[in-house]
């Protein structure tokens, strides 16, 4: 998951404190209603050492009703706390109904702790399933809960420790722990990876947060817990409406759209997203008829935040000249022909994920990589609305029935990523169900790893620009019209919904065991390059072969 | 699980002849009710080799509509099969939306072999959570799932054998696996006791069956099923009773009351449960007048049924003489006055929980067991209705806060049970809250033992008719009043319900690592021995000291 993060966003002080004081007071309001709700709240702040998780905090509880929340700075655990099971002192601090509490560090630290110290597998995997188990029993009983992993990069934790330790009033704050956890980035990078994704549930989602610069840190984070609590007690775009007035004052107060996409659990689909356009309007109001006949007004608050999304980060300029597209295909292909006869002997199953925009190159894309392949060794299922029996059981049986079995290669031209896609965004799957999906596709594809599968997922991206020249080009060339279709239009219009889903489930379907690959397509050779080249990365190190250039 | 299980339970062929047709013919309409609601159905049958469990599938079956249902026999997984993921094969056969499927064994085979077998515990241990993953997906998309394990002892199992290997015809159908099983029947019995505990969900949920008598164990079967449908498909006993006519026999199809409680998921809180002075009755009819003005009319259908609640076998005629008692008594104190010293030494918490009936005699066995102790190793709590901090959070919260430290005595005069025992039969927990708690308390203990926690649970007996004697004698008793309340008169009227509940307790939270132990305490003196001594027992084979008579 850390790695779909983009680091280097931020914000300016004047935008952040123009937005806050806002935010700050729709957070007081969902204080009072979650107590006459009697919603337990739990909000969890872990992340890199560095991250000013306390002050972080300090920004969403100073407007707050002190009577009404906790907070809860973790430490390691003391003797006194170290003659109960693990859990107890969490328990302890478990918040009463309608009370709010922030844990600064949590039962997160002492997994982690766990891990990098005892490094005691069987232990660890049991502290993940404890975690886990009270998490659910919590939100079964009620309880939201959301959880933060404030993350920087190694030399982002490197120029935050210098800072520090530069000012003799500071510098306190770096501890050997700190210190420790600098030194050994790599590897706790992992253990963190893994602890995420083990913990990630529709019912107590992590959220990551690009956390280098402090401003746009904060926030983010205000911004997604008040649009997850106005979603988790129903306040929808239209109850906020209702307070509207000339003044305002209470417009921004009450229509600022959450745009940031607010993850997991959290998404209020009532909440309108701005379209791209809206993008250079700057902060110019839009408003969009809703199907009630109301019409909500949308105030895009934060500029900068929007370019957290990694697919906007694409690199779409990138190009290959006929030469060195000629020569790496059939380099890349010849090798993908020994690697399949691997595939066989050594009896692992593999599966190639493509997903993309309409018209970004899919085909030819897996048309490249199977072109010189043993045609018995491959299937290429190509993955459209289920039908028959497909349509009458639950999503994931079209594809384990559609698995490899040993020894063979099944290409899916789209796949089971359908599910927090196009049934997303089209409502074809309720929001429960898209949200249970990623947890789903997880163990999913945790149990085809297990068994020894070979996964490879790739996203093929595109611009928006370049879709409607090839969806032109395709209307203007006969042979090619079959290929366009009404819904393939209808989708283009979608363009920011399927943003949205897609970076969510590129954010949270990256998994250690399955990561995604995303691809530059806006060039078709560039794409195709990239694609084999990556299949016989993954493939020669899974299969141990010894890399010959 | 299973040691709750009476095995010696049995059903006349006339009194089954007699009752099935009208239950075949329920399950009949049921699935019509399934196809149309779109409702998809798993029914697994797994059980010790010789309980004829297609035979048992073919009494469900034979009234069907063979359009609606499918069987599945399940093999050891042929070459085809081990070409894929272990659960293939399974997601190959779920049902689609409104089919019924019947699993004549299944994944829990394979679970099985896994263990005993390989041996290899980590693999056996993802398993289990995969077949909890793979039945959670699937309820979570709307299936409906019960699993039965159809028991018989290893007794009951060479005698099944023998008869079978006489006849020329059927000695085929033991087979070499059967007898592998029945040579290792300890060590199986182990292993499924062990995944009967990992894999018992509120959404698909173990049911033990005594199978000894296949009669008894295919109409218990028969009427669990038609039971958890008729409760899953809203179809309350009032719906039931408008079909009512003066001809009887509808009134017998329709009114039938499920005599043995459905557990887990299942059970229809509308079901009306004969009282126990209706046992002496036989098949007369009994009317029960619901709360919303109607009248319910039951009709109890198998006499014997009710015997399978392992707390109707308690003997309640164990004594105890004066001059035992107080040498056992002075005997098992200074064990227990030693042992809590190794309890200190060793640091190891003990948490004892006692359950039972309104003046079964907890208070009196409980100042028994810490008479010796040191007053500092122990705390007694007396869980009565929970208050302040307590009511405003997650009901577990409060036991979580009474644990003990390493090296302390806890002992709970009533504890967490409370929710599935009082909370179920009152109201003051709705049916998905004390189904899930089930669950939630197994994973508590286990949480507790992985920390090194010594747990003892007894539940104390006594019979109704003792029970009103305690009651009129602390009425007239002054110094003794206090003790009875308007509540226990209350809880006396339910129960036959608090029977139910109970059993069911029993069954699903007596684990591998926190067994239950029933105490006979009909006689004060007889219970507060065998408290002692069960006591003394855990702990000394829990803290390793050499046992010196």
């Amino acid at each position: 998951m850390l790695d779909r993060c983009i680091t280097d966003v931020s914000l300016s002080k004047a935008e952040y404190q123009r937005l806050v004081p806002e935010l700050q007071a729709r957070l007081f309001d969902l204080e009072q209603m979650l107590l006459e709700a009697r919603i337990p709240t739990i909000f969890v702040f872990e992340g890199w050492a560095g991250t000013a998780k306390a002050r972080t905090i300090a920004t969403l509880t100073r407007r707050l009703d002190p009577r009404g929340f906790r907070v809860y700075p973790i430490t390691p655990p003391r003797t006194y706390e170290q003659q109960y099971p693990w859990l107890y002192r969490f328990w302890l601090k478990i918040p009463s109904y309608g009370q709010m509490t922030f844990f600064d560090r949590s039962w997160y630290r002492e997994l982690l702790a766990a891990y990098t110290t005892d490094g005691d597998q069987d232990r660890w995997r049991t502290r993940c399933e404890d975690a886990v188990v009270f998490e659910r029993q919590l939100a079964d009983d009620g309880a939201f809960i959301l959880k933060f992993w404030l993350h920087i990069t190694k030399k982002q934790q490197a120029r935050r420790f210098k800072k520090l330790l530069s000012d003799p009033l500071q510098s306190w704050r770096v501890t050997d722990e700190d210190r420790w956890q600098h030194r050994h980035y790599k590897r706790v990078y992992r253990v963190v990876e893994e602890m995420l994704v083990r913990t990630d549930t529709a019912f107590a989602p992590w959220q990551i947060v690009p956390a280098a610069d402090k401003y746009y840190a904060r926030l983010y984070i205000l911004q997604t817990i008040v649009g997850a609590l106005e979603s988790r007690l129903g306040i929808t775009a239209i109850d906020r409406g209702a307070s509207i007035d000339d003044s305002g004052e209470a417009l921004r107060r009450y229509n600022l759209s959450i745009r940031i996409p607010v993850l997991g659990g959290a998404t209020n689909t009532d909440t309108v997203r701005p379209s791209p356009s809206a993008e250079e309007a700057g902060h110019q109001l839009t408003t969009t008829p809703m199907s009630n006949g109301s019409v909500v007004v949308t105030v895009p608050v934060v500029s900068p935040t929007y370019a957290a999304s990694p697919l906007q980060r694409v690199d779409l300029s990138l190009r290959l000249d006929d030469e060195t597209y000629h020569r790496e295909l059939k380099r890349l292909q010849a090798k993908l022909y020994l690697l399949g006869l691997q595939v066989y002997h050594q009896k692992r199953p593999v599966v190639i994920v493509f997903e993309g925009w309409d018209a970004a190159g899919k085909g030819g894309a897996i048309q490249r990589l199977t072109a010189e392949l043993d045609p018995r060794a491959y299937i290429v299922h190509a993955i459209a609305a289920p039908t028959g029996d497909d349509k009458a059981r639950h999503y994931l049986y079209r594809f384990w029935r559609r698995l490899p079995p040993r020894g063979q290669f099944a290409v899916f031209d789209r796949s089971w990523y359908g599910r927090v896609l196009v049934e997303r965004v089209e409502g074809f799957a309720r929001p429960e169900e898209w949200r249970r999906a990623y947890a789903e596709i997880n163990q999913f594809e945790r149990q085809l790893v297990d068994f020894g599968t070979i996964i490879a997922k790739f996203w093929l991206h595109i611009s928006p620009e370049e879709q409607l020249r090839r969806f032109e080009q395709r209307q203007n060339v006969p042979y090619k019209a079959w290929k366009l279709t009404d819904e393939d239009w209808r989708n283009r219009e979608k363009w920011p919904a399927y943003l949205a889903a897609v970076d969510e489930m590129l954010l949270r379907t990256s998994t250690p065991f399955a990561p995604w690959t995303i691809v530059e397509a806006e060039d078709k050779k560039f794409a195709r390059i990239k694609v084999l080249r990556t299949a016989v990365d993954v493939l020669e190190s899974e299969l141990g072969v010894v890399k010959l250039e």
